[in-house]
């Protein structure tokens, strides 16, 4: 009988949590960081850490896990969403390195499947990786951001796809036309069955908790496991892998199914069990399962395979973004951006080394190559969007567009004229004269609550990037980021904070890591008072040193009574003065007085 | 190499989800389910499920984890709190049990060592059967329900305390008095350092996490993985079991060392991860142990033991519980509340069979035993509770105990001095003269702001058992019990809706299961105003019939412009009148007018 050698399992665990920290604090994924810690602690050099039974159970119910999460974390609204630009940019940065490691594995002898297994590896795009890099880069806001976000998708799909298709056969082995159909017959069965059940069978089965009232945490965390379990069983029959099956599971277990609020809950608790405990386990067993030698052995496919990786990826994507007509520059900088490969490329390695299809040489080089690309990601990105900055070709655009504003009060209305001018802006009044007076100004106004969740609703909350809760009640505001927050995940919140909020609002703003709306509190009634009289002047300064918008505020109140509410960078665009911001030397900010 | 069979796994865990269900909708605990479909769908009848390594090793870290989970609910305070009642429950439901298995196997020719962890297992109580059932009957806030809480932790802790000490000699086996020593040495360094680490290296910990800003969730979830396997490691290298190490560790992980809200967040995900996934597989793996051929062959053994488990409990817990002075009858209802075995008894059984203490044989009875108490739970103790009743002997008494009210209001002053006749009140406004007039009147009010945790702390928020948000501002009364309910767990929440608020309050209401004060949206301003000028009446009224709090108002509210504020029922209790409240036949509603 197996047992579970705890100290084994507990070792693991913390050198996957230090070396994830460490990677992370100096601006890595943690990925990069358990993997190197394998290799060093593991049997490739050090030899502290073993393998063993119980890790590698859990370590495969982690990637099981964790392709659900990445398959709950892809929406496809997203996916259909995703531009032309996103496409081409997908396209070329798989297509071109897959080639390339295809042919370099079949130039030094290895089989065809081979060559097709580390082709995808080498295709694969790290998702994890960028989101991170993009906020501190602070890039989010970007066309590139939204580029390399669609790409990372589509080329993960298209990789877990092709993945399909190729391990279909690999049981199969060699065999006529007719097992060949059988084996392509069988996977396209597989997903017609996972579709039908995710859009047909999940809503019934949502409706039939509700109604049987098996609506708890806990209870939905047990089902959701029984669902991307059962997923990757099928899978499984179907000739495919485990993890395409909790990919798919993931992808079907969306809102509507079940609450929000309930499964942004348990979406946490997949979320913490995968990244937090049983992912890393296999991240810093991949690192056991490395060789040094291939430095020796192998070093002219190794330094062709990254090479191929990295220049493939970057080659590909500037080739293949050509027509997007935004130019080769942004194509290389997006090049540079998806040129990271992480969880799902080190998943099909290990099942490609598991199943015998590659070597523990070529995987070793496959460690590397995820290593050596990741820590490429930061250092280029930097360098291609500086020089994108300075040529003043970065362009502006988010995948969540626009303003949610709540309070069509005469400031609101002032500040949302002027968002106007360049995004999309929508505000919610629970005032009906209010919002008639946002439409006789020519904006677009919704009639409703802001505490509640249909308001948001036909306010189209989940396409919003940032919420302004502008009411003269803080309470009300702080309620409304939470529900902004909590349920249409908007990333950007800012709170008009009142001056009789003694701290408490702010510690809820910290806890829901919101901002406050002109940088200091601020009472409503009398700036409303003076715009509806028009006993106001706006003015404009400009700014030549980078100063903090709390600052610029400490700088400026004491001479006069001002409010500043907008800054107006050098291309015109105008964002919201607040507590998180930072004025950059040639922007101005907008203030009342 | 060991794999995961996703498909043995799966069925597992379905088997366990819909058995727990199951057993939940029939009104017994989960495990209890879990326990019979093993047996049901095992090797011991149709023999559709087995056991494997993956789920042996998945059960294992879901028992450590579930330890670690009880202990985390277990709060020193509470311990400490527990009254010379819940004591003497926990020492009679434990020892004469015990000293009843104990001897049923040594006459049936069993082992000492045997005798020892049959005796443990027959003395231990569940906690997780009662508090379910607590609410089931309606006896949350009686002094049953404190005492069968005390007392179930308390036998808790004995059990595992003296588990500890015999499983330390378990490995030693027959040595010479230094041997022992050693044996005893080692057990008592450990629980030193556990101790230690605990109190002081914990706190360190945190601090050092906070300053290096570490603080995310699934961070925090690593880390306390981690902490949970070295204190079950360290438990191991004292010679004791891993499970006493999380157990241990569990007790350690509280608030002070990390956020109140966080902390939360986490306990939760070790909730759904273990009781939700992780643990059912143990469970339900226990039901493949389990033999039923002991029905032919060890059928006096079993009746013995089930017969002296549940009268050696009730009678035992009777007897003791005489000093306490509150009867013999009270004592035997505590007994057949204490009936039930659950989880920690499965635990120490399938360790005892594991390290080969006990047999298949003994092993099974030991499963049959727990399933049969845990039957005997809500049958008996819905008689006996009734039997009480009926003689009027249930005593109220909470383990929080009083009210919390923000808004020392006219109105909130008024309903608190009613409410202070037999509980603990206190207030919280943010206003100095109101707090001073709170003071004037007799009552104790704390000068704070209802959003913050400080205020609470000062008004020692928990150890409250309702909390009562009366401000005229109905997101301030909805946050503030937001905050009640989240950071300082207290149970019962009513919070005054004023009537502007439409619909979303109520829905965030549910949201925090709240209920809503006076049953009806209400104004404060008006009432405050008349109270302030002493110009209204306060009348009474009393119900034949059983009625809710809503249908009381639908009924009055038409007539006269009334509020009711409290319910008085016979023994000359008042409560406060909410929504969530039934009025039953000869209680009294108290209103203004």
């Amino acid at each position: 009988m197996v047992e579970l050698n705890i100290v084994n399992l507990l070792m693991v665990l913390l050198a996957a949590w230090l070396g994830g920290i460490f990677a992370n604090r100096i601006g890595f994924p943690s990925i990069l960081g358990e993997l190197l810690i394998g290799i060093m602690l593991g049997p490739a050099l050090f030899g502290i850490l073993e393998t063993s039974d119980a890790l590698n159970i859990l370590a495969e119910v982690g990637i099981l896990f964790l392709m659900a999460y990445i398959g709950m974390e892809i929406n496809f609204k997203d996916l259909g969403k995703a531009s032309w630009a996103g496409f081409l940019a997908a396209i070329g940065g798989f297509v071109v390195p897959f080639a390339l490691g295809y042919y370099t594995i079949l130039f030094f002898d290895g089989t065809q499947l081979a060559g097709l297994f580390v082709g995808i590896a080498v295709g694969v795009t790290s998702l994890a990786t960028k989101s991170r890099i993009l906020v501190d880069l602070k890039l989010l806001d970007t066309r590139i951001a939204y580029v390399l976000m669609a790409g990372a998708l589509i080329s993960d799909t298209l990789a877990l796809i092709i993945f399909a298709g190729i391990i279909g056969f690999v049981d199969a082995g060699s065999v006529d036309s007719i097992g060949l159909a059988w084996v392509a017959g069988k996977a396209i069965l597989y997903f017609c069955l996972a579709v039908s059940i995710g859009i047909y069978i999940f809503p019934l089965l949502g409706k039939l908790l509700t109604k049987a009232k098996l609506t708890g945490r806990t209870l939905l965390f047990g089902i959701l496991v029984i669902i991307v379990l059962g997923f990757s069983e099928l899978a499984e029959l179907a000739g495919l892998h485990g993890i395409l099956g909790s990919f798919m599971a993931g992808l079907f277990i969306r809102e509507g199914i079940f609450s929000r609020q309930v499964l942004k809950d348990v979406t946490g608790v997949f979320h913490d069990v995968s990244i937090g405990f049983l992912a890393p386990i296999f991240f810093v067993t991949a690192g056991f399962h490395v060789t040094l030698e291939i430095f020796q052995t192998d070093l002219a496919l190794l330094i062709l395979i990254i090479v191929g990786a990295v220049v493939g990826k970057i080659l590909g994507t500037t080739l293949f973004y050509l027509p997007s007509g935004y130019g080769w520059r942004e194509g290389f900088t997006i090049g540079t951006g998806m040129n990271g490969r992480g969880a799902v490329e080190i998943i099909i390695a290990g099942i490609g080394l598991q199943m015998g299809i590659i070597s523990q040489e070529i995987f070793s080089i496959l460690v590397f190559m995820a290593i050596s690309t990741t820590l490429t990601v930061p250092i280029f990105l930097t360098w291609t969007t500086n020089w994108l900055k300075k040529r003043g070709e970065l362009v502006k655009q988010a995948a969540r567009n626009g303003y949610l504003i709540l309070g069509a009060n005469p400031l609101g209305l002032y500040i949302a004229k002027q968002l106007a001018e360049q995004s999309e802006v929508i505000l919610i009044d629970y005032n009906k004269d209010l919002v008639n007076e946002a439409y006789a100004q020519g904006l677009k106004a919704i009639y409703g609550n802001g505490l509640r969740e249909d308001a948001f609703e036909e306010a189209d909350a989940l396409s919003k990037n940032t919420f302004i809760a502008l009411t003269g009640n803080s309470e009300i505001n702080l309620l409304s980021a939470q529900l902004a927050y909590n349920s249409f995940y908007i990333p950007n919140r800012i709170v008009l904070v009142s001056p009789v909020e003694d701290g408490a609002g702010v510690n809820l703003l910290d806890h829901m890591d919101a901002s406050s709306m002109f940088a200091n509190k601020t009472d409503l009634v009398p700036w409303s008072y003076k715009i509806s009289t028009h006993d106001f002047k706006e003015s404009i300064e400009k700014v030549n040193k980078e100063i903090t918008t709390r600052n610029w505020v400490k700088k400026n109140s004491n001479s006069k009574d001002i409010l500043p509410i907008l800054i107006l960078d050098e291309t015109g665009h105008k964002r919201p003065f607040h507590y998180k911001e930072i004025i950059r030397p040639k922007e101005s900010v907008i203030y009342l007085q």
